[in-house]
């Protein structure tokens, strides 16, 4: 037996020697500068199982503001151990009438599963601009088509959660409400590209924090 | 000389027939049902120069309208040459104080040229909500990140004329305006997720024909 | 206003007409053939939001079998709204020591939140056979890159319940014990590629339903 | 025993339901119209090892002919079993002095092993025009980079034998002589498009079988 | 309304913060080393617009040559915001008389559009050698499928202009003359691997300034 | 015919300098860190056509050993000139009765051609685990696709050699003795996720040098 298990060594280290370079996973070295196709990756013998177990979303996230909601992101800014594996997670949290705005992901279709409450979710097609609304209960799960505009609202009666999850480390996360109000794109700019009357702008800007 | 000539035809037969099947292209048989891939592939026998050329931007659109432009795309469904091969094209035609509204491509980044006149045009980023817009002019070309929110305007004195690309034959076009008040998702809901004021959103789904 | 409102119809038109073929998403028609990328498009008018939204997942499976286990997917055969998206789910229920046995998911990585009860996950690198194991808890999250031999097991005294997402609507699941003892490999060639002894081979085609 | 036994393959039956339509493959239907990402499948249930089996590389090409070589293929519509697996193959034999001609392939890089004789290879790259080649001889691998010009020319006194792999089931082979000279492009046109003598270009149309 | 905008400031923060390292664009840092998915990003802090405008493609190029023609181009070396986004563009302008000679991107399908004159245009399949050749004039597209041989030329009376755009931030130019004349590769290797008569071979390399 | 010459060389300079960065490949810096595209370039300046070329091939691994088998492969990490390509190659040597035991490539599918001997090859599909196995002889190519479990044995009395092919640079190999028992994963674990019995497990701990 001995022989055998010496020999059987010897092999070992013939195979796992060609490999040494494999890329079974590509953990983020954030500090490095990323690429179009992710961040270098952190040296393999440092990588632990921690890489790849993440706890941020254990916790409610506070919704106590105007949205009465909060999103928790899993992305690879959070998460490094997701880098170049082409998925992450993120926690909706939403108070009784609380709301995820209109908003979309520039890089990743979605998936969400409802954990507790009520969720009214939508989207708009590209082609028709046709709605697909549906409330939501614990257990169903519904998806979103990469890049278009959708919401996600709390129409029960108690706090509402899920988990959504992306098919890509590094799915963005665009908010209309953001992307319009809280910048310095000048209200008549504003005004000109989306039809809303200069008093509607000036408002949600001025709640917002945007200029112009 | 013939006797090399007849053999070199016996080679040509081998080469040829051996890639029978080789797809240089897939030009779209629109009629088929689409897959997530494209289009299926008309008969290779019935394909001929005219697939790949298309004439249907030479005119400018009609920019009696609202928004005084217009949007003339070439994409699959308009020139079925594009199936398979990652790209397409559209012209956009916008008087004085013409506008192409906030919009996206959830399928493709785009790359704009200026051929006549001044067209401020700008995109906001998802991460910081910054905003990038300038005023560019014939021969001027900027590119928007697939995704992303962003706008084209004319602020010259003239009509202004451009032609856009994209990296894939089907980029979808996503308006704002459009996915918000011409379809029948109730101004409630609508208000809910967008924080417009109701009276906002009723002026604006009646103008463009939404109901709810 | 009538006029303005008319005249925004025409436009409306124009650019619906010109997406009529924008592919959103592609409902999967599960009765034609499959292709390298999907199955072929559901009739874009015969959609509904019922497409996107599946409530097969609701309910725990039963565990009332050997491995005191179920795997429920939610992949593009019971949700065909996924089709084309490139990402599907499934539901993991574990009664006490119960366990998803070694496996592979050949073509997606995963992502698992733990909802209840303790999961002890692991999975092994190729490049040096190194473990990555880890007790998760109510909220953790893990990722498993693609391709590499996994499980999870029941370790905590209550049931467990988890969450899977894939990067693929066709993730596949090839579970080890079944591939090499479900099916008629005769025991001779099992045992020559795999080191095993014969009567443990035998032992376990026995138990899962194995011939040769 | 039997107990278990009952339950495990109710288990089996859940876990193989589950994956019923999982693609772990999708052999051609070539009669099928093709789409941009390869043939639809055949049916699963027709599939047999010998779909996955291809014995038209065992013998040599027919070598007498003007190039004193053959190439092979074993690309999808040969071998329909690699539909959407990313790869295929061909083989080369080259009689003393024979040669595969300047070429390129579309949609693949290519590696090469030799089995027998010195092959003489050389890929020239698109950026400064710079060659690349080299003789190699038995057990030699030599990689040429998708879409670049490249040739093998046997420069040994024997008969000379390769392997080549590509990663597509469909890379193409636009072989330069066949695709100037050996149509109906017009000659003036040829000569206007690649600055060859008029002479010259009538001489190889005339052994090519081309027109014009 | 002020304690409002606090606590909108405050979500603000949580999600641009989530969404700190999101990739919405990757500028190029081109004195970094390139990667296969290409260049390494610029800091998004040192962003501005100018890195997604350009204007090298304002002015003809310089057609007083011996193809009386220039090509002009904003790939990800001379554009660096194209970096990442799939897309890239040049400008053509041909003398009367001037011509693209017959060349190859290797990587990407080519888009064009006449701005000015008339260019007849075509390219050549690999399957069956087939040639596809048309005469376009102002507002005409074509397309020109990945990898294949190509031209343009001037067949009207005057100048003539286009613009290209290809689906990948730097597709590659390798044109047939440059590659077979323009450097050391011996004249005896050029014609056995082209069937070019020799002296042909010399008199292009000596036009070229190619050797060997 | 001088002066030509001359105007010829300004469009050379002009042409290859717009190219000046185009990637036509991108050997590998293996030194610098990986990331999920491959690894950063090589300066190109520096790069010769032995990058391209690799004689790591040419000898018969040593097969006195347990398996009386060897891998050797040619990976990005033997042969850096693959980086950013998409293939690479392995050759396998089987003495009489030598096998390549169960494992998966969990980053390529493979395509095998037998040169030398009779190889009994098979794979196993997720789906109904379904083998698909035969005898191959020499000149026979085989397909397995990517992820699935499969197996090498020389049922042949001579040596056997066959050389294999992979469409990813860094396919992986995960050999399934080696990922059970070669490593510290506690002898309970692997039998509660595998259904072996103990005495097996450690008996192969044992061989394979595996603890726990």
């Amino acid at each position: 037996m001995k022989m055998i298990h010496i020999i059987f060594l010897v092999v070992s280290i013939l195979f796992s020697t060609s490999n040494a370079l494999t890329q079974d996973f590509c953990v983020a070295d954030v500090k490095a500068s990323d690429t179009p196709a992710g961040f270098p990756c952190k040296n393999a013998a440092d990588v632990t199982v921690d890489d790849f177990v993440f706890d941020g979303l254990k916790m409610s996230g506070n919704t106590t503001n105007i949205i009465s909601a909060a999103v928790t992101p899993a992305f690879v800014a959070q998460f490094p151990g997701l880098n170049g594996l082409g998925l992450s997670m993120a926690r909706l949290d939403l108070a009784p009438k609380g709301v995820i705005p209109f908003h979309t992901h520039p890089a990743a279709s979605e998936i969400l599963v409802v954990l507790r409450g009520a969720i009214t979710a939508g989207f708009v097609s590209s082609s028709a601009n046709t709605v697909y609304v549906k409330t939501l209960r614990k257990g169903d799960i519904m998806v979103f088509p990469q890049g278009l505009l959708h919401f996600q609202l709390n129409t029960g009666k108690t706090h509402a959660n899920a988990f959504v999850s992306f098919n890509s480390p590094n799915p963005g996360l665009q908010i209309l409400d953001f992307a319009l109000f809280a910048n310095n794109l000048p209200s008549s700019l504003v005004g000109a590209t989306t039809f809303l009357d200069l008093a509607q702008i000036k408002k949600l800007k001025s709640v917002l924090g945007g200029s112009g």
